[in-house]
């Protein structure tokens, strides 16, 4: 694997994205759920947000892929996301889990171990929210976001350097990464190639949003903007992918 | 009644709207909750938002127009709808029904159905949600939305085609067309001329917005701002109606 | 006091707030949960908004200051706000009531009065609002916001001028400005010159916002850009203070 197998594996995924237009339910907090469904529209994919116990394994069955995020978490959304990854599992659907502020509240870290156990193709966090996990199964790839994005999966390590400081200055740019990851496995079956692939994505969007954007307020909408305007080109030009490999 | 009529019908709502600022409440899902308000509040209505049980008798009796869009529904929100209906209709007020994805659960769907039979004024969904639902009371107009609206009543069907694809890329523009849906509603008698104005406006509203955005991120502010300055003169200019009698 | 003061204490504050990064915990509505959100990260603070009742004392423990806002009230969120005033008052910390719509509902009045009764440090409302409350404990500061901002506390009364009436047009700026004056709070002692620095540093943010938008919807975006942005200069430019002590 090398960078140019990832840049190739978004170009494919953007397209198959578009083409395809994979259902993506999204299990997630009340703060970002418009910004992810946007986000996600903007890509091409086909967003949900049903948390309601009684109708979420009706919208799973319907959907490609889900997306567990687990701010502002309550006990209702916390029974749903069970009853979710039970039909999730039996349909053997692939999920992703963003356990989001699990680092601030006992409660959201043991739930968040839960549902570790219970087999996402993925988690993505934030630093703070990786070491409260801590250690992670080796069936599960690793993402951490944050200046630079670290993709860990057996013995390999991908960083993609791409990004834009004000990513941090709105509320939701990591729930949307999320989302995208979660869009990109849905047409990748090599879940650590389309998680690498989805944070070029998205860090090169933002690079090309930052220039249309006078500050926090307007680099959200921007940013939108570019994940719809995203091409194999812009990839390609400005991917910053390294690759490391555990020895032996 | 012509296609003219229809214009004028909009225009003078329009202006009736921004004088009067009718009070329009909101039983809506939490993803499009602000973008709702927004859209209303840019249009010159007084939008509120209150879902909990124990409260929204109150907002309803306060309130000129309702609607109930079933979007991330869950069992509360459920409970409240069934007590806001019983509110309006003891209060001879009329409201509007958006059954967004009754088309992928079948307990949503039995509920719209349910919902319907209480009488709205007004049903808006898109081509699956109403095909759904199939069939609607006479008493009822019919609201379907898509790259041209058709609105049904008695046996009369208008089809008004402005908006633009970028509509289709932003979470929320079809809840929002509920939104504004209601608010003609408010000041105009005749429900079926009311839903095809606001379809007009709402219609003219995007294709003005389109030129002042560079993608779907800066589509929804652009459509908020169009809609606040939107006036006769851009519907005369631009509303595209067809209008067809039944036989008999 | 003078309102020189007011402006050094906002240049002031919103240097220690980029600097220290106070955690600002809102439990607040569905509607403008992200736009709160966002403003406070444009002005440098730390937003979480968790509302469950089962996590709420841990977020609290970990945050500078609070904002309890009732737009969109629920039973959880009602029985949610009792445990997050308990849990601020056994650690000694400040927050901020906005009683959102309690003119609208006698249940939520009464609910409003009874987290008055808690000892807020500030509360903040529109004229209909405070009006609905009437009488605040000297404890208490008592923010009125609309054209111009009035700040009461003890025999003083501070007026803001400062604002636009785009603000009016946009879901969620007052109680945005309910989150900024948390901030504002969690960095300076005197509550009273706190509120008032906070009410000129949104409303000048307004103002410097305003032309860079074409209406309601790219006002949103500008105004946080404007947050992001705002300096001493332009506070000692923009600022429209009068200040009056009762006699005696």
């Amino acid at each position: 694997m090398t960078p140019a197998d990832i840049v190739e594996t978004a170009s494919r995924c953007l397209s198959e994205i578009r083409q395809r237009s994979p259902r993506v339910h999204c299990l997630t907090n009340t703060v970002v759920q418009k910004f992810m469904a946007d986000g996600l529209s903007a890509l091409g994919a086909h967003p949900s947000m049903t948390s309601s116990i009684d109708e979420v394994a009706s919208f799973v069955a319907r959907t490609d892929i889900m997306v567990i995020n687990l701010g502002t978490l309550d006990p209702a959304r916390r029974e749903s996301s069970g009853v979710a990854v039970a039909e999730a599992r039996r349909l053997g659907r692939r999920w992703v889990l963003d356990p989001v502020h699990c680092n601030l509240s006992d409660l959201r870290l043991a739930f968040a171990r839960e549902l570790i156990d219970a087999g996402p193709a993925v988690v993505r966090g934030n630093h703070a929210e990786m070491a409260a996990i801590s250690a992670l199964p080796d069936s599960i790839v690793r993402v951490e976001t944050g200046a630079r994005d670290t993709i860990g999966f057996g013995g390999a390590t991908i960083v993609v350097s791409n990004g834009h400081p004000l990513m941090a200055q709105v509320t939701g740019t990591g729930c949307l990464a999320g989302g995208v990851l979660a869009a990109f496995v849905a047409v990748e079956p090599d879940a650590m190639k389309a998680a690498a692939a989805a944070m070029t994505a998205i860090g090169v969007a933002a690079e090309l949003a930052a220039p249309f954007s006078r500050g926090p307020g307007t680099f959200g909408p921007a940013l939108l903007d570019a994940l719809a305007a995203l091409d194999a080109d812009a990839l390609q030009t400005h991917a910053r992918i390294d690759i490391s490999h555990a020895q032996g």
